[in-house]
């Protein structure tokens, strides 16, 4: 079955202690599209200036994204700049220019409006609720966010959550939203706002599942050098709905190897500035990494 | 079999934003040596002053310690008084009085000199040196140690590594003792220094080994209240040693279970203050909790 991916589709400039990188195709539309492409059809939503390199078109095109939905405006597409610190987990924005982003309106054709997951990446709430306004009946809705919808768009994305059947959130952010430091009392304040399966990411120490059946303890894949986390929260997301968009049974029964799955695939993400490794991979060096992280967690 | 367990035996006075508590029972061999009695007999190297509280003699006694290796001095018992912040993730010092400590060499008893198991607890690399000095091959050593160390006594715990099979250190220590940030990273220089399993903890995100077969991903167990994490990380070295003593087959083939057992050990001791909720407890809570972090972590 295929997943429905509305998000930010962007050109992100990114600093690292070890490089600058200029207008990389990133967003967290591009990530998570790419990410659940290694596992089943992806229909994108998003919109980009007439700027947009014609490569970051094709490279959409070889992960096999539908792209009648992505909207090409007059203007300059959004572009997002930003620097981590020496520890990688600490990012700083330096930039925004939201181009034609800031006119944004996700029309969803036609095809689009039966795709039985769908995956709203961050972006603001009042969008989300737009994009599930025009959908008929969808199987499984999961919402990721950012800090910035807490601060500015508190209200719609508290609206939001009783729509959705899962959020995705990391761990600063839960703490925002609940006032509860402890991962495991926010994910019960979480559940009360009103999804089912609540997800909070760790970063580099992997992510929690609290779900109908119980807690999961995802572990993120280990990695010796981080050269760049942007968008592995995007990847994580974007894995786990692919994963689960192509298993048979119910999404209790999938969920965990699903998160294992983007994990994985987050953690190529990781690897390489914007898309760089993970456009270079294929669903093998995924599957291997799975096999090791099982390895890596058996007792 | 039994563990050898030499460490600090102390006085803690632990302050957290919720509240304060003087003279609990403290120091790492006090916190390893309970941990470790749920699982096998212990035998206790450490000094405490003629002041040290008869009820903390009998709460040793109670869980089996065997106390002939504790020296009691003319003076008074280590005071330690220590704060914790409001994410209860760092600690701050606010008072060592050293006491008795401060004189201390560990003398083994005959009876301990050929203990199979030795858990040099956090205390002056040099006095772990000379507990190995008196001991009569052991078969399994593992080392635990603390930032201080690492600021003025690094010359005695790099000639330390070499003579010990384990090394458990935290995050931050392992960030200053290696200069690499990434916990991956550290573990491979770690094992240059000597050891040939090194586990990183990272409090609430759980643990890491790397041993000759491989990494493991350990998780802590979820709490959604931490009391005061004093201690935890000497009760998930104490409860590892533990059962590793009573468990049949090679290090190797044990040590993750090992890990699981401290884990939720050190799970208990987070939910009192000082040894408070650690005393409380039995062997059949620890597997019930054992069993839920299965529940918790299988994909």
């Amino acid at each position: 079955m295929s997943v429905l991916i509305v998000g930010s589709t962007a050109l992100d400039s990114i600093k690292t202690p070890k490089k600058e990188n200029p207008r990389l195709l990133g967003g967290s539309a591009s990530h998570a599209a790419v990410a659940a492409s290694f596992f089943s059809p992806v229909k994108l939503v998003g919109v980009v200036g007439k700027d947009f390199p014609k490569k970051y078109i094709s490279l959409y095109q070889r992960h096999g994204i539908d792209l009648r939905g992505l909207q090409i405006e007059e203007g300059k597409t959004f572009h997002w700049s930003g620097e981590y610190e020496v520890n990688m987990n600490n990012r700083r924005t330096l930039l925004t220019e939201l181009g034609v982003f800031e006119k944004f309106t996700p029309h969803l054709p036609a095809e689009y409006k039966s795709s039985p997951f769908v995956l709203l990446a961050n972006i603001a709430p009042a969008l989300q609720h737009h994009v599930l306004d025009q959908m008929n009946k969808p199987r499984f809705v999961v919402a990721d966010t950012m800090d910035l919808w807490l601060n500015i768009a508190k209200e719609d994305l508290l609206r939001l959550l009783p729509r959705v059947d899962g959020f995705v959130l990391n761990d600063s952010e839960a703490h925002q939203l609940t006032e509860c430091d402890n991962v495991f009392g926010a994910l019960k304040k979480i559940h009360k706002l009103g999804p089912r399966f609540v997800i909070i990411k760790k970063g580099s120490h992997g992510s929690i599942l609290s779900s109908p059946s119980g807690h999961f303890i995802c572990p993120a894949y280990p990695l010796a050098n981080v050269c760049d986390p942007t968008g592995a929260g995007d990847s994580f997301v974007g894995g786990m709905m692919g994963y689960l968009a192509t298993a048979r049974g119910s999404i209790e029964a999938n969920i965990r190897k699903a998160m294992i799955y983007g994990s994985v695939t987050a953690s190529f993400c990781c690897e390489g500035f914007g898309l760089k490794k993970t456009t270079t991979i294929k669903r093998k060096d995924i599957d291997r990494r799975v096999k090791e992280l099982q390895q890596f967690t058996r007792f």
